[in-house]
């Protein structure tokens, strides 16, 4: 990474979201969501399952934060508390190895991500990540985009105050500064509030959790490919 | 946070690690270890058990890193391992329950460390942890020092390469750079290798992985008490 900022004529400097903005992400969740289903079928409902894992994982949220391992440690309460403790040791490695999987993943691009930061390449780009600072390290390392950005940063949560907090770390200025994400509360409400640019590039799947409903129209795009144009009839 | 370091007469930026040099951490892991050999006295003995911990603990760390969860699933799978699968969902429910002690201890700051702060008051002072990024954002909240630090800073590694990034970002001269921690090998080695001054403070307890026998001298103090003195010779 550079230690400044490329200067180029009317540059943005353009953040990216990565998990299910830039690689395939949420649909692992999806697929391990599913196989603790099955692993508990014999004690409970699949939607008695994931209700409850739901509950789980908010009630752990001040503690565990987002990530994996979060996500692995709250699947094995939900398992013993449906279970009323009778789930044996093999599910409960069953579990762990489900994390393993996740964590272990190929990191799969999402179609068009290298064309689009290819046509950036004269802006500058940031990667500004949510979640758990080692597997988000690790995806970046095994993504092969780690060059591709100025700067990159994993933070605990992306609120206003992060975002004010990095735009002045990294000395960028809010009116240069455009965040594509596919979260609209995470990547894209907190920066149109400080006065930056957000472009939502929904998923095809939402975890509940990020779910929101805007109050006023938003900058969407069906897919990242249609990014570069955007750009441009901004600059 | 301020956007601007402060400028004083001669300062020197002066950054703390967290566990162990400013807060107590690792004796709460000792008393967990304790626990853990005692519910798993049924099938091993306690050096069994923490021969083993620290085995899976170093083949998860590419996986999990650092902190209370990672060192929580790593508890599971050895129960599992060594109880042969036979150890029962409410020894699994302790473990769990270990971690969320330790997740939800309160921050019992280090003897001296406010008062070394008042005198460093005049200095920048940083804070440079490693681990969890909730976790350590957590206790950083708990400890009520937050607003002593100009930046704060939680990362996955500490080595030469971040420190290096980290002095980049911040705009800090390696030549008026200070870090003081209880770890030689993190906190220490790896910022005088950098050209910058390094402190060391050891604690009552470290942890195996964390070991390593220097080869030359360090600057070593008995209590983080003498630090401003060190400090004020050096400017």
């Amino acid at each position: 990474m550079d230690s400044r900022r490329p200067i180029t004529i009317d540059p943005m400097i353009v953040a990216f979201d990565a998990d299910d903005t830039l690689w395939h992400n949420e649909n692992h969740f999806e697929a391990t969501h599913r196989a603790f289903e099955r692993l508990l079928a014999p004690w409970s409902s699949a939607t008695e399952v994931d209700d409850r894992l739901f509950e789980v994982e908010m009630r752990n949220m001040d503690r565990y934060g987002y990530g994996v391992k979060a996500f692995t440690l709250s699947m094995t309460e939900t398992a013993i508390d449906l279970s009323d403790g009778d789930v044996p040791a093999s599910v409960i490695s069953e579990i762990i190895r489900l994390g393993h999987d996740i964590l272990d993943r190929d990191i799969v691009l999402l179609d068009g991500v290298v064309d689009v930061l290819d046509s950036l390449a004269d802006h500058t780009l940031m990667l500004i990540t949510k979640g758990d600072l080692y597997a988000q390290r690790r995806s970046i390392d095994r993504s092969g985009l780690a060059d591709r950005f100025w700067r990159i940063e994993i933070v605990a949560h992306k609120d206003t105050d992060t975002y004010r907090r990095l735009l002045e770390l990294h000395g960028v200025p809010v009116s240069e500064f455009v965040m594509v994400g596919n979260s609209l509360k995470s990547d894209v409400l907190p920066v149109l509030e400080l006065g930056g640019r957000g472009v939502h590039v929904p998923y095809q799947v939402t975890w509940a959790h990020e779910h929101v409903e805007p109050d006023a129209p938003i900058p969407t795009l069906d897919h990242i490919a249609e990014l570069p144009a955007l750009i441009e009839a901004w600059r």
